[in-house]
Formats: C-alpha cells, structure tokens, sequence
C-alpha cells in the first residue's frame, strides 16, 4: 500500500494533478496494490483557507507519506504579499523541511513535437539528458543574508556532505544511463566552486566507470543551446541549477511535457515543472503529460518499479503517436484536445 | 591625438588585434586625426617573458590611456598554473584596477548569417539587445570567500552606488535605442536581488521615458531562447550576466562576430567576446571581425564618434554583404577567406 499525497495547489494545478490521479488509480486497479491518496492544501489555496501557504497540517501528512505530488502554486492574487507570505517561501520551506535535496529534471525531446522547439529541428532531434540540481543548499539557503538602505547580501556555501550526496546520486544516475557525468561550476571564479568541483572529483573515485568532466556555467549555459546532444547527466548546484534546468526544459520546445522528481533521504516530491498558468485555469485546456510523467518518475524513485514508470511513459507516446495535442503542443492544423481528453488517452493506452 | 594600449594576449589574439589596428590606422588617415598604438604583453604572453600574467607597466599603461584593445587570453599552456597566476585572476585584476563596472555586450543577429544560429532563422531574425553586466563587484568581489576540507563560500553582495552606476548607464543607453530596460535578478529567492530591484527602480524615477520591468534569472534565460526579439536593453549583476551575456551571444550564431566594451568612469577596455582558440592560432584563418567591431564600439563609447562607430559597421556589413567568409561563419559552399583578407575587405569598404 503506497499512501500518496496530493496538492493540487493553483491555477491548472487542480486540473493537471487531476488527470494524474486518474492515471495513479488505473495503475494500481490494472497491477492490484493499493494506493491511497490524501488531498491537501498548499500555496495560494492554503493562503485563502488558513492565512498561510503551508500549513503544519499540510508539512506533517507530506512528511508521512510515501511521495508527495505537486501541480503547481501561485498566481497574481498572491503576488503582492510580504516576502515571507509568497508561495516562493513556502515552496523553499517544504523542500528543506522533507530534506529534498536532490532535484531532478529530465530534458527530453519527444520526437512529433520537435518542431515546438526555438531550436532547429537537427539540432534538438533525440536530446535526452538529466540535470541533478542540488537543491536546500548554496546561496538560496547560506547565512548570513540580509538587506538595508545601502547593501545587500547573500551567502553561497557548500558543506562537504552536501556536495557528496547529489554527486553520488548523480554518478548512480549515469551507471543506468550513458556513463557520462558533466559538473557544472564557476571554479575560475568563486572558491565554493572550487570546494564544489574538489568534492566531485573526489565521490568520482567511487564511481570509476562513469567519465566525469567539469564545465563552467557561462559555457554550460551556451553548449546546452548549441549542441544539447553532448549531455548525458548534468549534476550542478542550486542556482545554477535553476538557471541551466530552465533552458534545458525550454530547449525541448515543451515545458507543458516535462516532469521533476525532488528526493531526499526519506522523502520525494513530484511536479511538473511549468507553474499555475493561471490564465487557463478552469478551462480544461491544460496539458496534464507533465503531471502524469511526474507520476512515472514516482514508481521510478520512490517506488522502485521501473517497469510501471516505463508503461506510463509508453502511454504519453502512444497519445501523443495518436495525434492527440492539447492547446500548448499543437501546430497548425492539429485537433486541440482538453485536458481530460487527453488524460482519458493516455488511460486507455495503460 | 588618441593614446590607445593594444593587448594582443595569446592564441589568435595577436592576429585578430593586427586586423583591428589596421582598421584603426585607415579610420586616422581617413579622418586625419592622430592615433598613437602602443602595445604591451598581458596572459600567457606576459608569464612566459615576466612571470606574471599582468605586470605593473602593463597595468600602469591601460591607466595612462584613452583605451585598451585586448584580443584574447590563455590557452592549455598556462591551464594549470596555481589559481592565483591564472589568466582569470589577471582579467578579474585589470578589470578591478581600472574600475571597469559596466561590461557591454550587443547581441545582433547579421541578416546574412541567420542561419548560422542553433535557433530556428525565424525565431533570430532581428535579434538586436544590448547587455550591461556589472563588472567588479557581485560575487565574483564579495568578501568573506574561501575554502577549506569541509566546505567553501563566497558573499554575492551590492552596494547601493554600484547598482546606481550600471542601472544609470543602461537607463542611458535605453533612451538611444528602444526606450526599454529589462532587469534580472532572483529577487524571489535572494536579498541581494530585491536590494537590486529596490535601487534600479529608484534609478528609473530619473528616466521617466523609458519603460522598466523586471524579470527572474531563470526566466531570462528561457525568455533569450524562446524569443530574444522581446529584448531592448538588459541590465544585471556579474554573475547573472556572465551567463546571460554568453547565451545571448551563442543564439546569434556568430561569436566570432561579437565585441564587447567594458567602461568605467575614467577607462575603458574593448574586446571581442570570443576566446584565444589556440587550435586555430598563427593560421590567419581567425575571424577579425569581432575585434573589428570593438574598434567600433571604442569610437562610440570612448572617442563620441558614433558617425565613426557607424562607419565601421557597416563597412563589415559591406564585407558580408559582398560574400566574403571567414572558416568559422562560412556555410556549405562560401568560398573561405583568411584573416587578412576579410581585414582588407573591411578596410576598402572604408
Ligand atoms: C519559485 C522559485 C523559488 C523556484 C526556485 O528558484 O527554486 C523555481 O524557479 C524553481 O526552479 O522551482
Ligand atoms: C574568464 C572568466 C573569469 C570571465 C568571467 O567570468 O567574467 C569570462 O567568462 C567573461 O565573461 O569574461
């Protein structure tokens, strides 16, 4: 039995994570175990209801659970809140609060949405790698911080343990993939980048069949938009995760088709990585294939059935194959389906 | 009468700088004012003759000046020297002592080498903004910063006159062109950006004609590949800009066709933005045409001879126009011409 909580949270949150639930419930009725799933409030829904983003209720039930699946939070209405009442806070606070330390985030380029990409079609074709973003460390987290009249400032630091863990996990990642791990860091610069790169090199002597090489994030930046083919396993820090997690996912020309797995040592988070785009909430027009492969990467990691998260990624093919597109992936010509539409295909092809 | 320090550096500087200069020389004949070029080793050049990558006369030169004109430095001879004699901490060095704040990066898209772009010809096409990177402080200047076995650190810090300084000029520069700013920053997450945010939107109450938003590190990044045409003139941090200005310059398709400006308040240094590429050096197969073009930007930003400027851009305009390609932007079929020759072309449309 896998206790699951969900959060629909804003905007199409509600919608997306919809869809995946359904695709949870066919899952578990075709391959007999028990899923029990437990809604809660996050984010501007949980402002609205109880005056805060992240209530204890809403903390305890993820920390008691075997992953958590996220839709999305945030939208105008909140936009203008305090600084420690934006959703930004609270999201922070959930990923140090479960230890997530780990962000991981597929780029893949589905071969009948190519031509969705800014990026030629030749030089998109077959992209297919994985950012590790360390995520509850370095500058979004480091002390002191703080602003006044005159300055401002913030910390980037990296303790040993942080840097070993993702390294490994990255490594480990490259054991099941192409072998092939890129570290991603300023050393010509900044001395945490240095310490950073020290500490990979060295968990890399674990790890003697996977080829390890270094890349600053100036360079990084540009060779994931010249030539994203190089990359195999991406392992980085936290903002420069942020930043290079983000081009990567624009460069497949689908961000409405991607998924993120956030772990840590007893817990996991799973959300699409596009926000609450609260201008077609409500409207079921929402793309829920990020969400539902969200839902792949959870029998993956947290439930270790690789087998269930291939099946489901096989669906989103297979819908997809079939020629169905919602509003976000279709082209000129194509038949937009809604978001349950969409869902029921992918359901059926399970 | 202008006193201008020419820095040829190493790999394929010298070449590209020679090219400039012979630019340099015609424009003084042509116009018939004196131009006095004096050139003095700095990078690999320097440590192989002196020890040090940047010696004082060197330094006390680019300070006794109206202008500096690098080519570029370092190369796999010099790789792995200890951190402090790197060609890095020498850049970083002159950068520092010559107060060079603002660091100017055009991204412009040559309508005859659209296609040489990773991005789709219709996504690039009229690609022309403006970058102003802060340059000596941020990160890459904060103090504390250090590492030791168990961890590293570094301080991002502003101070309130440094971002007035750079949001000033870009505030500036804006009303020349589009009349638009767009700054980034990770104000959701850091101090040290909503301090950022806070003072460039004090600043923007002096330029009330020009229109000022604000967008997040992570978003900018996508936003240069998904549509670059929706920027006029951005403005941030060294950091930030370290990787926009490099993905901004990688989507034109072109850095071999890209300068740069770095200014301060009494100096100025300009160069092109690509590296040494030692692979191709002493061949005469280099691309001048980035040096060329930071001989432009000298007569705008340091000489107020835009007329000037203007002239030399479109002499290499004139050069493309007429078919004439060096190796790194020939396509399928363009006859190739040497370093020299693309210079001579230049230096006839003149
Ligand atoms: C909303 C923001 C705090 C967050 C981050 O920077 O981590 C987001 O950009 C992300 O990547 O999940
Ligand atoms: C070489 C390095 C120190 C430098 C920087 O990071 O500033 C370079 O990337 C640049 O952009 O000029």
């Amino acid at each position: 039995m896998y206790k699951i909580v969900s959060i629909p949270g804003d905007g199409i949150g509600p919608e997306v994570v919809a869809g995946a639930v359904t695709v949870l419930r066919k899952i578990s009725e075709k391959h007999g175990f028990e899923i029990r799933i437990e809604e809660h409030p996050f984010g501007g829904a949980s402002y609205d209801l109880h005056g805060t983003m992240l209530t204890d209720q809403t903390l305890e039930a993820c920390k008691n659970c075997d992953a958590v699946l996220l839709g999305a939070v945030g939208g105008p209405k909140w936009e203008n809140l305090p600084h420690e009442h934006k959703p930004e806070a609270a999201l922070l606070k959930l990923r140090k609060s479960l230890g997530l330390f780990a962000n991981l985030r597929p780029a893949k380029v589905y071969d009948p949405l190519v031509d969705a990409s800014s990026l030629k079609a030749e030089v998109v074709r077959g992209t297919d790698f994985l950012v590790f973003r360390e995520l509850i460390g370095g500058i979004y987290f480091g002390e002191p911080r703080g602003y006044d009249e005159n300055r401002g400032w913030n910390t980037m630091v990296y303790e040993r343990h942080e840097v070993e863990r993702i390294a490994r996990l990255a490594f480990e990642a490259a054991q099941k993939r192409g072998g092939r791990v890129i570290s991603i860091d300023k050393a010509n610069v900044l001395e945490v980048s240095q310490f950073w790169r020290n500490v990979v090199h060295e968990v890399h002597r674990e790890f003697p069949d996977i080829e390890l090489s270094d890349m600053y994030v100036d360079n990084a930046a540009m060779q994931i938009v010249r030539n994203p083919l190089q990359f195999d396993v991406i392992v980085t820090g936290n903002l420069f995760g942020d930043i290079l997690s983000d081009i990567a996912g624009m460069i497949t020309g689908s961000l409405g088709m991607l998924p993120s797995a956030s772990i840590g040592t007893s817990h996991a988070l799973y959300e699409p990585i596009h926000g609450s785009a609260p201008d077609i909430a409500g409207k079921n027009i929402a793309n829920p294939i990020a969400t539902i492969a969200s839902v792949a990467m959870m029998f993956e990691h947290s439930f270790c059935m690789p087998d269930i998260a291939e099946e489901i990624s096989q669906a989103i093919v297979s819908a997809l194959a079939a020629g169905l597109r919602t509003a976000d992936i279709a082209g000129a010509g194509d038949r937009i389906v809604s978001t349950t539409e969409m869902t029921e295909a992918i359901v059926t092809s399970l």
